[in-house]
């Protein structure tokens, strides 16, 4: 039996460089109901993320590569339509990675029920998702910013900078933020409590514009975009400083080899440096825990965040590409009607 | 009063790339009496130290730059001469940082009495001297190897990596180290317990070779060497990895222009590796729990050493150049007679 039509997105050809819209193509199948023990599930969000750049490529990274005519990854948010599974009712909300799809089946597993009503569903894929978690736990986790310590945020008003930058303010840390974009920098600003933003688009010298804006140095860089931005405030860290890796967007589209180096490696020892990468998942048992607290601090107003939403599964390829390019204010998401 | 005459080594120009004989000058000058509480020791072995170049160039590190006509740096044991100084006496050893020179004039403060009998004086400024010390926290605090994991050591030959590769071994860890020679690797695979030596003098491939001397990946990379070596490792470091950076030999003589970058930076992320720089000196309230320790552990056998030894003061700048060329084979010293 078959109860809709589903349209999903697939990898079309693994994606060198800059990815393009031929490496992805858009198709339609069939949706068979649930067999016994699943559920049917109609998205109704789905999230675009820079990180899953690195699966597209056809190399293992943290994750496996992507095989050719694979639905590409998301977090979705959706709603059950078909219930053959015990624990699941039609009607309800879930949360889960089932990619760029309208529909999915699932079975149950890594998926978890979600109240729609407060906050907004789209948030548990933005910030209560994967986002808001990798900025909750790489900077209490790894930057571990202390009161009147100063923090450099860069992508900071993207859905893991800014987030990042608003935690480590509310450990009564200096947050300056690195954006493209005088909008972004005023919201970074205006509404979350950034102390300076830098604009990266209208900075010819992003180093001396780092440096009047941080006359002390940095603690902590919390970086989402790669090693040039890291070459170049490694002089500017302090002793004892933190380096986040959380992101390297400018680094996805390059092939190792060319790559920019980090080569101001010599501070690693002059200014005792510590450097990290990690990814949220490693943190899932803590998960909970954030959510408490971050959804806590987002209905006390202390924790906000943006979303950038565009309709019709059709245009996820062309957001993808857009991130890369900076063209996305706030968390890219994909609404589903 | 002039007591003697005290020959000394000063820095003739700063250091351009590799050191050269030029860079350094020898100079002898009249030896004051100690004023009231001073002392004069009689400097009887200083260290030859890699990480001294940081300081020979005229650029600031985690020490300042030395300026032109300064003494340079090291580390010493010697003996007190003449003492106006009431905690000190005639006779009494003493282990302080006066620098290539025959004699030096001290208040007593930085400097620290020692037993000259056992273990030998020398090693004061060896195992048991800031190499000593940095292969004991560096591995200690930042390493942290569990039993079972695999180290792997650069210049494992060296007084740091031959102490580095053995508290790890120690601590159950299996070692693999990296040497410059067919006697070097000898050494630490029949006299220090490492699993594995490879030499990088005869091995073109070195990745290659790590690879299969460490067919499970690596937990821990003390790294001695540089950004070189560093990046070759970086694919082959298992996840949750730890990079300890002790020694960047290869990268002291460069220019930050020249220095080979690090660009497989994508692994932090991938593999969840951190790295992390330190010196000795951040540790110093912990020494006398590591001397304690290390002193055992020389006494039973377990932790063993070699030092590598020349006369005569004008010998020094010498053999700081050829610590570059991986001329020396344990720890360098200067034995002034």
């Amino acid at each position: 039996m078959s109860l809709a039509k589903n349209r999903r997105v697939v990898l079309a050809r693994h994606v060198a460089g800059e990815p393009r819209i031929e490496d992805f193509r858009i198709e339609t199948v069939d949706v068979p109901g649930p067999a016994d023990g699943q559920i049917l599930v109609r998205n109704r969000f789905l999230s675009v993320d820079p990180g899953t750049r690195s699966r597209l490529s056809g190399q293992a990274s943290y994750a496996p590569p992507l095989a050719l005519g694979a639905v590409i990854d998301s977090a979705n948010v959706g709603e059950v339509v078909a219930s053959r599974h015990a624990k699941f009712a039609t009607g309800d909300w879930v949360a889960a990675g089932f990619g760029w799809q309208e529909f999915a089946l699932s079975d149950g597993r890594g998926i978890r029920k979600i109240d729609p009503r407060d906050p907004p569903p789209s948030t548990q894929i933005g910030v209560l998702g994967i986002p808001g978690l990798s900025a909750y736990f790489g900077m209490l986790d790894i930057g571990r910013p202390k009161e009147g310590e100063t923090v450099l945020i860069s992508s900071a008003a993207g859905p893991v900078g800014s987030a990042a930058g608003q935690i480590a303010r509310l450990k009564g840390a200096r947050v300056v933020g690195i954006a493209g974009g005088a909008e972004k920098c005023r919201w970074l600003t205006t509404e979350l409590g950034f102390a300076a933003a830098i604009d990266r688009h209208t900075e010819h010298d992003l180093a001396a514009a780092i440096r009047r804006h941080c006359p002390k140095g940095i603690d902590v860089l919390f970086d989402n975009v790669g090693n040039a931005l890291i070459d170049a405030v490694l002089p500017l860290m302090r002793p004892h400083g933190r380096i986040v890796v959380s992101g390297q967007v400018a680094d996805y589209n390059r092939e190792p080899g060319t790559r920019p180096g980090l080569t101001n490696t010599n501070l690693f020892i002059a200014s005792r440096l510590t450097m990290r990468g990690f990814v949220a998942f490693d943190y899932v048992k803590e998960f909970p825990t954030a959510w408490r607290e971050m959804t806590d601090w987002i209905g006390s107003g202390a924790l906000r965040y943006r979303e950038d939403i565009e309709a019709g599964i059709d245009r996820a390829p062309g957001a993808f590409i857009g991130l890369f390019k900076g063209e996305n204010f706030g968390r890219k998401l994909i609404r589903l009607d």
